[in-house]
C-alpha cells in the first residue's frame, strides 16, 4: 500500500481525526500494513505485541481457547478500531488469541511513533482510555452473562443490543455466534428454535428478525418462561 | 479526617507518588473521605460515578447480581487502588455494584480537580491506562475461566495466582470465594474436598496450603483427573 493511500485511510480513523496534516503524513511514513487471510491466526495468546494496531479492513476476533480446543470469543473488532491496547499499555503480552473472521488489513504504528504522538498530544490517551473503558464494561457484561444467565437470556441480550429497529442481520455464522454466547453450536440451535417457537424472533439463516421486543426483554431478564 | 492526615495518606498512594507537595496539599483540600460499613453497598449498578475514587482502607468488591439475587464478584480492591475508572472515562454509569467486604474508607477527588491534575500531568493518564489494562486482562481471564474451565481448574488457577510460596491465607470467606469462582457454596465445598482428597491442597478454614504445586498446575490445565 503506498503512502498517499495510507494517509487517506488514517484520515478516516476516529482516533486520529484531530491530527494535523503533517502528523498524519509522518504516521503514514512510519506505519506498516499487514494482511491476514480469512480464518488466519494473527496473534497467539502470550505472544508479544508492540505499537498501536488498528483494523482498517475486514473483521477480527479476540478469543480464548481451552486445552481441548474449545473457543470463547471475547471481542469482535470492525474497521476503525484499535486493538492490543491492554498488552501495549501493560506487560506487552497478549491476553488472548486473535484471528481474522474475513480477509483483514491492519495498520501498525511502531512504538517509538506512538510515544511521540502521545507526547505531542496527550489527549489521545484520554481517547484510548475511553475505548478501554467501553471494552472493560463489555467484558464485565460478558462475565455477568456467562456466570449468572442461562443461554436464552444471553441470546436475548445479544439480539437486543445488536437489533437496530427490529431486524438483526448477523454478520457472523451461527458457529461464530455460539463462541460469543458461550454455548455449543447444538445448544445454540436448540435455544434459537425455542425462541422462534415462543414467537420472540424469526430466524432465517443469518437473518434474525425481532418479532416481540418486550418478550425478548423479559427473556433477557429472566429467561424463557 | 483532617487535611494533614489526608496529605499523609495521599503520599502513600502509588498513583500520586510523583506529585509535588503543593499538588498533594491542593488535592487534600479538595478531596472528600467516605466510609462504608462492612457489608454496606457503596454503589448500585447504573448509578453514576464522578471523580476519582481510591480505596484508602478496608476492602471492597465489584460484583454483578442476577434477578434472583445470585452474585458474581468481578474484582476485589485493596487499599491504594483506584476504582470506578471505566465509568468516569466513559458514560459515567457504573457497570456493576460495589460493596464493602469489611469496614472501608474511600478518598474521592472531585471531577474538576481530576481534570486539572491530568492537564498538569498527562503522565497520570498513562498510569491509569496501565491499571485499566491489567483489569481488562483479569476480566478476560475470568471469561476464559467461566466459559472454558470446570470448577476444579478455576479453583486451581485461583490458588496458584494467590499462593506466594505455598500457603494461601484466604482473606475472604468460602462464601465470598464461591462468588469469585462462579460457583454455588455447595459446589465449592465439593471441589475443595476433592482437591484435598487428591492431595493437592490442605484446607483448614481460611488457611489453604498448597501441597502439590505441579499437580495444581495440571489441574488448572485439564481439571481433576
Amino acid at each position: 500500500m503506498d503512502t498517499p493511500r495510507i494517509v487517506e485511510i488514517i484520515g478516516t480513523l476516529p482516533l486520529f481525526s484531530h491530527l494535523e496534516r503533517e502528523q498524519v503524513e509522518r504516521l503514514a511514513r512510519s506505519a506498516s500494513v499487514e494482511t491476514i487471510p480469512a480464518g488466519g491466526l494473527y496473534f497467539s495468546e502470550q505472544a508479544s505485541a508492540q505499537g498501536l494496531h488498528l483494523l482498517i479492513a475486514g473483521r477480527v476476533k479476540l478469543f480464548k481457547m481451552s486445552e481441548e480446543g474449545r473457543e470463547q470469543t471475547i471481542f469482535i473488532f470492525d474497521p476503525g478500531e484499535p486493538f492490543c491496547l491492554c498488552s501495549v499499555f501493560s506487560d506487552g503480552q497478549l491476553p488472548a488469541n486473535m484471528a481474522a473472521l474475513e480477509s483483514s488489513t491492519v495498520l501498525v504504528i511502531p512504538p517509538v511513533e506512538l510515544e511521540r504522538l502521545v507526547a505531542e498530544d496527550p489527549g489521545m490517551l484520554l481517547q484510548i482510555l475511553r475505548v478501554m473503558s467501553r471494552r472493560l464494561k463489555e467484558a464485565m457484561d460478558m462475565i455477568d452473562a456467562l456466570s449468572l444467565r442461562q443461554l436464552p437470556s444471553r441470546l436475548a441480550a445479544y439480539f437486543l443490543s445488536a437489533a437496530a429497529g427490529g431486524a438483526v442481520t448477523l454478520s457472523i455464522t451461527h458457529r461464530e455466534l455460539a463462541k460469543i454466547i458461550g454455548a455449543t453450536p447444538e445448544a445454540l440451535s436448540r435455544a434459537l428454535r425455542k425462541m422462534s417457537e415462543a414467537g420472540l424472533v424469526d430466524v432465517q439463516g443469518k437473518d434474525v428478525k425481532v418479532l416481540d421486543r418486550s418478550g425478548l426483554e423479559q427473556c433477557r431478564a429472566s429467561g424463557l418462561s
